[in-house]
């Protein structure tokens, strides 16, 4: 049997009445949350320019945060960048990166245009995050490591995984769309930092879609486009650095989107910044520091997340959004990091890039952190009056199901998302609505609650 | 100076004024060559799937071979997929690919929708073709080796190129053009053989045009793109596996469209089965071989042709046009290669299916051809009498421009092809157009002769 076969079987076999209790927990908030992040970024230039070249059409699907409809494909590339516009979306510590943006975009497009109800939508939305996760698996991180963006490297399965099980696809239908999903597998890290990464996302949600449509209709596709020894295993990864057997014994044992888990993120920006972020604020609220009583700040992250991250002289809001250091300056001037601090020209401010010569960002041993957590963060700070103030942690709040955003802060984080496209009301009854999203009878009714009058507005910095 | 922009300059300084002679006279072979084929391919099942998924709502950019008009995106990807879908469009030794299929379609989609002279559509897709083929020299053939298609992952540059010079991008958006596109640039070997080959040129096509549109209206990728520790060098090929200073000394030095040029397929199968059924023809011609008075049929081809060309019991059409043993039996039986050889069931044929055990294919020796000959074939017969006869050829003819395929050969696969699509009024005036292209103030007049009448027919095989 294939590869793309037994993975088929393992996606077509999922039910939505046979999910575990806290998969339909963390599934709703894994819906809150992207939905909430894509209207915060419906108003983004990289949304605007992408709708602007692909939208010129009208369609069933919904452009969210805006008053238009257009073709499913295009809606699930314009929803896609708008959901990682601001690099606020959900993670996932087994696939190293966003689990949701690429999958949920392609689905509210693809159920524009058919209909679903809420329970198949979420189980189509469980088949998809848990494809991408445990593909993961077999060839992460040295996808990684290597310099692809496995969110959409990965994603584009989950994206095609998802679709393929809302179309209630067979298992041969759906390897062909896995298999035709490897050869639009795509997106590299040098492009971080700019509305290319972004783009990546909406571009993987559109291929997996189409995907599933081609399969749908009859195209063909190899059959070992996985383990074909010019697959996508030995293509991506090569000899050696992947490890196809790992995927199918650990699907559903337990599903991913239970555990590890989906980690919502706090900050509007980079998740590799987050641990030093939550340490800083937490020095500062304990020790009422200010840029004034500060002479050096110190922080220590993995080296895999430094790489990207080390970015002491930021030069645009999106670099900001990379730079260690310009979060954790935010973070001792404003005692928040919010979506303000990343727009238009804020990320000048001067006395924000008075503070950047005062951090040393390096990386951490194994004297700080156990070899295997790539996730912790320590800051170490030295006060004007000679004192010394530390902090560490094992990963960010949010980061994982054992360490949880509440509630509260959840609909806090989607509230003043969702107003950046919506009137109050419809914020409130679009969070409502999402809360009882499993008793939907037509998920397109949930939808329709997302868009915009005029289109999206963005806040003043 | 970044690799993209020194690129870029090379890309924004081409003029039509300056082009030499032979440049414009293949130029106007490829759009010949290319207009043909993809007619050619315009009822394809890869060709009508692909316009179904994609096509729903409409646009300036007509569908060749049917009555529609669609986006410009979609349009370069639907007409993209046509001109590959027969295999049967253009190489080039360089790129060792399909240097027109991904650049062509794309240019055709644009100039729909924004208009532009002949004059100006060449210069773009000599851009276009200069620069996916010169990047081959930095990259291949270890992309091709390793299992990338580098029609696919290099043709989106082509793409981009062409599309940023029709558009009349600054140096600046064309470098931002190729930055996306290293995001874009997809498509793996193991799908050869399947629908899916010919979607990676459509989808490559599109992918192209989408950049050049992005980078027009502000969008922003990263300046490294290329030479990055985690670009488009390291990503694909890694370190010790390209060279890009290849690139630019080699720019126009010279044009790559001129020397080696543009290779024309007389047959519509993989381009790495030609040299073997010239031989097979030239044999059955001469020593009037028929099925029945031959006993063994031996075939050489070099190895990286015969990787994916050694098929010697193919299970579909598509494979049969992979599958060397295939067209040797064809060529033996039919006297010719031809389209219809390939279409429907005429893979099953009993009396071609009981020809393939008398082939036996296998890779040939520095003894036979030099060690950096990799387009020759031999091939020996031995005749039920006992007579051996053989043959061998260092290249197939239209290989190069040192072995062209003459005008009324080019005329008789362009009209053979066309006419499955158009009416014999139509072939003819499309094929005068294209004969004074330069001249034509706007291309839509042009490309509006490619349309069908009610959609194209396939030819019953």
């Amino acid at each position: 049997m294939t590869f793309a076969t037994e993975l088929s079987i393992k996606i077509n076999e999922l039910q939505y009445k046979a999910l575990p209790a806290d998969a339909l927990y963390w599934a709703k908030v894994g819906i809150l949350d992207t939905v909430g992040v894509t209207l915060a970024g419906a108003a983004e230039d990289c949304t605007r320019i992408a709708l602007g070249v692909t939208g010129a059409g009208s369609g069933p699907s919904l452009v969210f945060g805006h008053a238009r409809r257009i073709g499913a494909l295009d809606a699930a590339l314009v929803n896609g960048t708008a959901s990682h516009a601001l690099d606020f979306d959900d993670c996932n510590n087994t696939l190293g990166g966003h689990p949701s943006a690429p999958v949920l975009p392609a689905l509210f497009a693809l159920a524009d245009d058919i209909g679903t109800s809420g329970k198949d939508f979420i189980a189509a939305y469980v088949a998809g995050f848990e494809t991408e996760c445990k593909l993961s698996m077999a060839v992460n991180f040295y996808q990684y490591t290597k310099g692809w963006h496995p969110t959409a490297t990965l994603g584009v399965f989950g994206s095609a995984a998802a679709c393929a099980h809302l179309l209630k696809l067979s298992v041969e239908q759906t390897a062909t769309a896995l298999s035709i999903a490897a050869s639009f597998s795509s997106g590299i890290k040098s492009n971080f930092g700019t509305m290319t990464k972004p783009l990546h996302v909406g571009h993987c949600a559109r291929n997996g879609l189409f995907a599933a449509l081609l399969a749908r209709d009859g195209f063909t596709a190899g059959p070992l486009a996985f383990e074909h020894k010019q697959g996508y295993f030995e293509v991506f990864n090569g000899a050696g650095n992947y490890d196809a057997e790992k995927t199918i014994p650990a699907w559903a044992n337990p599903l991913d989107i239970t555990r590890p888990g989906i980690a919502i993120k706090s900050y509007p920006c980079c998740g590799s910044t987050h641990p030093a972020i939550d340490c800083m604020l937490e020095l500062v609220h304990k020790h009422k520091l200010t840029p004034d009583n500060v002479a050096k700040i110190e922080s220590w992250t993995h080296p895999r997340r430094l790489e990207h991250t080390n970015r002491p002289d930021p030069q645009s809001s999106l670099d900001a959004k990379f730079s260690v250091q310009y979060t954790l300056a935010r973070a001792l001037k404003d005692r928040t990091v919010k979506i303000e601090q990343f727009e238009g020209d804020t990320w000048k401010d001067p006395a924000t890039r008075a503070i950047l010569p005062k951090i040393h960002s390096t990386t951490y041993t194994t004297a700080q952190f156990p070899a295997d957590n790539h996730f912790g963060a320590e800051v170490r700070v030295t006060m004007t009056d000679g004192r010394v103030v530390s902090t560490k942690t094992d990963q960010a709040l949010g980061r994982s199901v054992d360490k949880p955003l509440p509630a509260d802060k959840l609909k806090e984080k989607f509230d003043n998302c969702a107003a950046r496209s919506l009137s109050s009301d419809n914020v409130a009854r679009l969070y409502a609505a999402i809360q009882d999203f499993e008793n939907a009878q037509d998920v397109r009714e949930i939808a329709a609650l997302a868009a915009g009058r005029g289109g999206p507005k963005r806040v003043a910095a």
